[in-house]
C-alpha cells in the first residue's frame, strides 16, 4: 500500500508549484518541539515509521490516477512517476530524551522532496512522543512496578497500535494489543472482564470455569458485585487450585476506592496464606493516581493504565513542528528564520547540530549549535538516511527502551518532578545565537516599519 | 489483512475459557455512553468500520500461527479456523444523534462472538463518535462558514483517517488529508506553507510563483513576516491576476489576534476593490475561539481546524462501554446488570429498544424500553447484521451527513448551547425501570450484608 497521499493536500500543490517554477533547491528543515506539554522532557518515539515512510515513498498507479483526477499538470505527474527520496535525514534515536527547541530531526533534500514528507513526519513523531513521554511518567509513577497498557478501547481509531509501541517504547510491561504482539513482539497480557464474571450463573463458578482452563496463569477480576465478597471468592478457588498444586497469580480491582481496597484485599490474601498472589489495579489511572496510591501505601503490585496513558491526557497533542531552516541557492547557503508577530512562533536557522554537555555521568545542559560546529558534547543527531538510502540499522524495542532507561538515569530528578520538573537548560552555541540576531536585524531592516 | 487479533488479550483468553467450559449461550451486550464529555448530544460514527469489520472477520493462518505459539490450545484453534460471526446487531446509524445511557449498538450472539468484538467496535465506535461530535460542535460555531479540517499533522498515528472521515460526518466542508479524499471521497483542501513563501527570495516572488500554478486556485497564506505587509503583497498579486482575468480566492492568517487583522485585512482588500477575495483563519482554533471571533464581528470567511478537532480537546477520549445486559440460559432469558461499588458503574438489564418522541418536529425525549416493547415513538435501533449477514445497505457519506443536519434542525437550541447545555431527558421505559429495580431487590438479598 502506497502512503504517498498520506499528506497533507498543501504539500502537493506547493510541490507542482515548485516544479513548475523550475525552482527546486535543497533545503533542511527541522523537526522540534517549542512546549513540552507535561514535564520537562521527551520520549523520542516514531522514527522507525518515519525511515519506512520514506524508505517506501513511491507514488503507484492508484495515486496518479487520484492526481490526475484532481487538477495536476501531466508533467508534474511524469516527474511523480519516478520519484524517489533523496536526501539526508539525521535524528536522534528512539528512546532518546530531547527537550524543547531541539531539532530532533533535521531533513535536507530538494525542496520538493523535503516538503512532501512533512506531513507523514509530523504524525508518526507526534503521537508517537507524545505517548511514549507520557508512558516514561505513569512508569516513574510506578516505582518499579508493571505498567499493562490496557488502552486499544479508547485510543484514537487505528492510532492505537503505534500508541502500545509508544508506551511499550516509554517502559510499559505489556499491552492488552494483541495486534501489537503480532506486529512488534510486544508482550501481550490480560485478566477477565465483568461480563464473563456476570455470564455465569455466581462469581464463584466464573473464577472455576476460568481457573479450570488456565490453572496457573489466573488473574480473577473481584469487583464486578463486591470486591470483598469477591476475594472471598477468589481465595476460595485460589485454596482449590493450591490442592492441584497451582497457584493463582493474583486479583483485579477496577472501581471502587483503590487504596482502601487493596490493603483490605491485600490483608484477605495475607490472612489466608496467599502472599504470593498480587493485586491488580486499574480504572481512570495516570501518574499523579499511581503515585498518590503508592505514597500512601496501597499493595498494590501491577497497574493497568488505559484511557489516560495512549490518549496522554490532559494535553493529547504534541505540538511538534517542521521548519525550514536553510534554503541552499546556487552555491550559497541561505539560513532561514521565521520572524513574525507571534514571538512564540520564531525559528531558528542553519543547519543544526545538538550536543548533550554530560558532568560525572548526568546531564548537565544541551547546545545547539550549527552543523559545522564541534562542540565538547555527546552528538545527539545521527545520519540515518543518506542520498535517500537508510543507512540507521533497524533497531529492536529493547535497544531503544535500553537507551531510555540509561537517559532517564542520567537526568537529574529535578528535571523528572512528575510536577513543577525544572526546564532542562538548553543554550544557543555563540555562532548559532549570532547568526538569529544577524537575520532579525536585517529583516527588521527590510521590513522598515517594524519594531 | 486479518483484523481478528485487533482486539484485547483477555478477550482471546476468555473465549478460549468459554470454549473449554462448553459454555457459549446467547449474550446481548449494549454500546453505549454514560457521560458526554462535552455538550448534550453525541454524533454517532464509525458503524461502517464495525460492520467491514464483523463481516471479514476471520482467523487468517498468521493469526493462527500467533496463537499456537502463545498457548491457545488445538481444540479451540480448530474452532477458530472456522470462526465466523453469526449473531445479530442494531444499531443507530452514522449521524444520528444520541444521547446520554442510550445503547447506540446492541449485540446478540454467541458469548463467545459477542465477547470478541467488543474491543475493535470500543475503539471505533468512540474515536469516530468523539470526533464527530467534537466536529458538529466547530461546525455550529462557524455559523455557516467553512471549516476545513487541517489535523492530520496532529492526529494520533494512523487515527487520522479515521478523524477526516469523522469530522466530515460531523460537518465539516472539506480536509488537507489527501488519503481521506482517496478513500473516502471526501473533498480536499489547502493552502500553502510557512516554508514556501521562506523559500523564496521574496514573499511576493513566493505568492507570483504559486499564482502562476494556481492562478484561480489560490490562497496566500500572509503571516509569514508580517500580515499587514504580506496582505500588501497579496493584494499586488492579486491586481496582477486581474489584469489577466483571474481571480485571487483567498488569504490564510495563521498567526496574530485574529480578530484585529481578520478587520485590518478585510478593509485593506476592501478599500483595493477586491472584495471578493475571502480571508481564511487558523491558528488553535476551537468552536469557542471561532464562536468569540464571529461574535465580535471577525470578517472570516472560513476557518482551518486542525489539532483540537482531530484530538477533540479537551476531552479527548470518549468512554463508551460495551456492556453485558442479558443472557440467554439454555429456555430462559436471564437479564443482566452491573451492581457495583461504584454506582456510576452500573449498568441496564434485558435486550434494549431506543424511541425518540418528537413533538411539532422537535425532539422532545428518548425513552429505552424493553425490546420487546412498543412505544409511540421513532425507533432508534435498526438491524445491520442479521445472522452474521450484512442487511444493512452501505451508506455514503453524504446520506450520513444530511442525517445529521435534520437531526440537528430537529434538537432544540438549549440541548445545543456550546456550554451549560440542558441534559436531554432520557427515560426508561416503566417495564425497564421495574425490572431494574427487581435485579438490585434479589442481588442485595443475595449478597445479604449489602446496604
Amino acid at each position: 500500500m502506497s502512503n504517498a497521499l498520506a499528506t497533507d493536500f498543501y504539500q502537493l500543490t506547493m510541490m507542482q508549484a515548485f516544479w513548475e517554477s523550475g525552482y527546486n533547491p535543497d533545503a533542511t528543515f527541522d523537526y522540534f518541539v517549542r512546549k513540552i506539554p507535561l514535564g520537562s522532557y521527551l520520549v523520542v518515539a516514531g522514527l522507525e515509521n518515519v525511515v519506512e515512510y520514506i524508505k517506501n515513498l513511491r507514488f503507484d498507479k492508484k495515486d496518479i490516477r487520484f492526481l490526475s483526477k484532481h487538477g495536476f499538470y501531466p508533467d508534474f505527474i511524469d516527474y511523480l512517476r519516478e520519484f524517489k527520496f533523496t536526501g539526508d535525514v539525521f535524528a536522534m534515536p528512539e528512546g532518546s530524551i530531547a527537550f524543547q527547541n531541539e531539532p530532533i530531526i533535521t531533513v535536507t533534500a530538494p525542496i520538493m522532496e523535503a516538503q512532501l514528507i512533512e506531513t507523514y513526519l509530523l504524525n508518526k513523531m507526534n503521537f508517537s512522543t507524545l505517548v511514549a513521554t507520557k508512558a516514561a511518567r505513569v512508569v516513574q509513577a510506578a516505582n518499579g512496578k508493571d505498567i499493562i497498557e490496557f488502552g486499544m478501547r479508547r485510543a484514537h481509531g487505528e492510532g492505537y497500535l503505534e500508541a502500545t509501541r509508544a508506551a511499550y517504547v516509554g517502559g510499559c510491561s505489556s499491552s492488552s494489543n494483541v495486534m501489537a504482539g503480532v506486529r512488534y513482539g510486544i508482550p501481550v497480557a490480560g485478566t477477565m472482564a465483568h461480563s464473563f464474571v456476570m455470564s455465569f450463573e455466581s462469581e464463584i463458578a466464573a473464577f472455576r470455569a476460568y481457573a479450570s482452563v488456565y490453572p496457573d496463569k489466573s488473574i480473577f477480576l473481584v469487583d464486578t458485585y463486591d470486591t470483598i465478597e469477591g476475594t472471598n471468592n477468589a481465595i476460595a478457588v485460589a485454596k482449590e487450585l493450591e490442592s492441584l498444586g497451582k497457584k493463582l497469580i493474583g486479583v483485579r480491582i477496577d472501581s471502587g476506592d483503590l487504596l482502601s481496597l487493596s490493603k483490605k484485599v491485600r490483608r484477605m490474601l495475607d490472612r489466608a496464606n496467599l502472599g504470593y498472589v498480587k493485586i491488580m489495579a486499574s480504572g481512570d489511572l495516570n501518574e499523579w493516581r499511581i503515585k498518590d496510591l503508592l505514597d500512601k501505601g496501597a499493595p498494590i503490585d501491577m497497574f493497568g493504565v488505559g484511557t489516560e496513558l495512549v490518549t496522554a491526557q490532559p494535553k493529547s497533542a504534541l505540538g511538534g513542528i517542521y521548519k525550514l531552516s536553510e534554503i541552499y541557492a546556487g552555491t550559497k547557503n541561505v539560513p532561514k528564520m521565521k520572524i513574525t508577530d507571534d514571538a512564540a512562533k520564531m525559528t531558528m536557522p542553519g543547519r543544526k547540530a545538538v550536543w548533550r554537555i554530560v558532568r560525572n555521568g548526568k546531564f548537565d545542559r544541551d547546545i545547539i549549535s550549527l552543523a559545522n560546529e564541534k562542540i565538547d558534547g555527546v552528538r545527539m543527531l545521527h545520519k540515518v538516511i543518506e542520498n535517500g538510502e537508510i543507512i540507521m540499522h533497524k533497531e529492536s524495542l529493547d535497544e531503544i527502551r535500553s537507551r531510555l532507561r540509561m537517559d532517564l538515569e542520567a537526568l537529574p530528578s529535578r528535571y523528572k518532578e512528575l510536577d513543577n520538573a525544572v526546564a532542562y537548560p538548553v543554550e544557543l552555541s555563540k555562532k548559532l545565537a549570532k547568526l538569529g540576531e544577524k537575520i532579525k536585524k536585517n529583516m527588521k531592516n527590510a521590513l522598515g516599519t517594524r519594531s
